[in-house]
């Protein structure tokens, strides 16, 4: 029996988790697999239940499952908060806790969504790029940390940006490993004129090379590829980057598929081990209302049967039942076009379990 | 007699610089301006003649001098030296011993170009986006940094990422005023939920706002400030941002224009005084070969002559005549479409010459 703890969270978390949770349901049925699942607090609606955004007894039940599925944190209410209080602050602990250092962030052009990016179809149709982040270390996680008053009486904020070349290699072999299942493109994404932490990562990068020789490596500094992924997309197969490098870029290259509520993501420890959610966040004004668009976390469940729990054709269903949802006009709003039909997040899970 | 100091530096710079100086010269005759121009090494070539990048010669002539017109510094020619010893050092080290902390970066959709963005042209057309980007702090400058080895044997990369009040409160003066000069609305990017740098700036934009009634600030999370740039970015009038977030972010606005050849930057002190310079690089690939395009740095002349030198009758001659050569059809390759004129770096500079 395989354990799934969902944690719904914050804002829309609840509804498209709910969606999610029906899915998986539908393919334990057809496929007849042995997963339980549980439900725990995190973010928000954990302070708001015990003060704090991530409660000892989510992180056992996170500890003790073989996969995590979670909707999102964060909203206005918890804004004002102190750092070490705040719902993020859930997130960021179920990270590090777990060790979940491999973030694999696919930015995927739907062909049937063509038109929902804001960038020309030919700079954009077919795009197929794989963001991988460290997501574990970098100036997220580094110490020391804090504001400080100085000798003249002003305050001063400090972080600390550090990467050791053993986190660095950990996430590089993650990433080589992808590109050899992809297109055989790593680009590795640094401030290497600027920032020595990348020095030493461009170091580690190329140090690796030589073990994936069908893998061709290169190098770009970040505000270039801020604008390649603007001006040339299709140029990338897989990039590998650092935390806030990739938090940044990740957003980036999903907004230009012009679909952000379509996509997935896996955040994956050593052992394949897993936590899923959606790249989009809990978008507080529209929740409650059947208005998010749940095919992002429909497919978290599928990256989550293929990465964590190894039941790859139960996988392969979910996404051959949401391409058929898209095929057939469906839409939720933030996806919408003339001539396809509107639906709510609910009738969107309806079909795609219809679908299956 | 005011004083202009040329730094053409490496690549493409020679070139570009050329043609701005001839364009300084003729607005110096039309105007009978009282202007000395001196030359000056700065990056790779300076590290060629001297071994450093910026010489003592440079930096005693730019401080002596009322403003500053820089080409571009690096190229793969330097790419392994090390970090102390680059060319980029050149440029950071101008900036910071000059105190040139407030970056202004326009990113402005030229009417005749509509169609060089990658961007569909409703999202684009009339974008006028103001990045203003401190400089010669954050982790840029931060200390410590370095490259150390730890108890285990393996080596760490570390940078710091500071900032303080007073920091932030003069870069973000310089973003208020822009403002209040511009549309009136001034968006603060920042990652308040994780960094505390970002909270001592959060906190210190709000201070400053009420000083400023009539800009109305808003804050957003770096993240989707990547993806709002993508998604709608006419949104935006002033960003404000530190060092290294304006970097990523600035390239990403200037790329949604599709003229990167065609933007201007000022980079100046408390008293006005500034370094002006085209926002790409020193495109080693095109150096030498008459292919660049020389109107950002023409357009950085103008930006010097309004901001430093206070002669907005002779900015705003060169700023019309760059608009007729760009009526009259006449592009160099990057900005080409067709039925328009190619023409090489020189050929341009006498077309805008030849219009003022
Ligand atoms: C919510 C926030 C802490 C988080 C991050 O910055 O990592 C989010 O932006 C993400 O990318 O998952
Ligand atoms: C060349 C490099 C050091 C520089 C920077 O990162 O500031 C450049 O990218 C820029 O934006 O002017």
């Amino acid at each position: 029996m395989k354990k799934v703890l969902v944690l719904p969270g914050d804002g829309i978390g609840t509804e498209i988790v709910a969606q999610g949770v029906r899915v998986l349901d539908a393919v334990k049925q057809k496929f007849g697999l042995q997963i339980e699942t549980d439900h725990a607090l995190i973010g928000g609606s954990a302070i708001d239940a015990t003060g704090v955004p991530l409660p000892d007894e989510t992180l056992n039940k996170a500890r003790a499952a073989d996969a995590i599925l979670l909707g999102a944190v964060g909203g206005p209410k918890w804004d004002d908060l102190d750092m070490a209080v705040r719902p993020e602050k859930g997130l960021l602990g179920i990270r590090s806790q777990l060790e979940l250092f491999g973030n694999l962030r696919p930015a995927i052009l739907y062909p049937q969504l063509a038109d929902a990016s804001t960038l020309k179809s030919e700079v954009v149709s077919g795009l197929d790029i794989l963001i991988v982040r460290e997501l574990t270390g970098g100036i997220y996680f580094g110490q020391p940390r804090g504001i400080r008053t100085l000798e003249n009486g002003e305050r001063e904020g400090f972080n600390t940006y550090v990467y050791s070349e053993s986190e660095i290699e950990r996430i590089g072999r993650v990433a080589f490993e992808a590109a050899q299942k992809r297109g055989g493109k790593l680009c590795s994404v640094d401030k290497h004129n600027v920032l020595e932490v990348t020095v030493l990562w461009r170091e580690v990068m190329d140090r690796l090379a030589p073990e994936y020789p069908d893998v061709e490596l290169s190098h770009m500094y970040v505000d270039n590829a801020a604008m390649q992924l603007v001006r040339a997309p299709k140029q990338f197969d897989v990039m590998v980057t650092g935390n806030m490098f990739g938090d940044i870029l990740s957003d980036c290259a999903a907004m230009l598929t012009g679909s952000i509520g379509m996509l997935p993501s896996a955040s994956l420890d050593a052992n394949n081990k897993g936590m899923y959610e959606p790249v989009h966040g809990s978008a507080p004004d529209i929740a409650g209302q059947d208005l998010a668009n749940p095919l992002a976390t429909i497919l978290s469940v599928a990256m989550m049967l293929r990465y964590s729990l190894n039941e790859v054709a139960a996988a392969d269903a979910i996404e051959q039942a949401v391409s058929k949802v898209l095929d057939a006009g469906i839409r939720t709003g933030d996806i919408w076009s003339e001539g396809c039909e509107k639906v709510g997040t609910q009738a969107m899970g309806d079909a795609v379990v219809q679908a299956l």
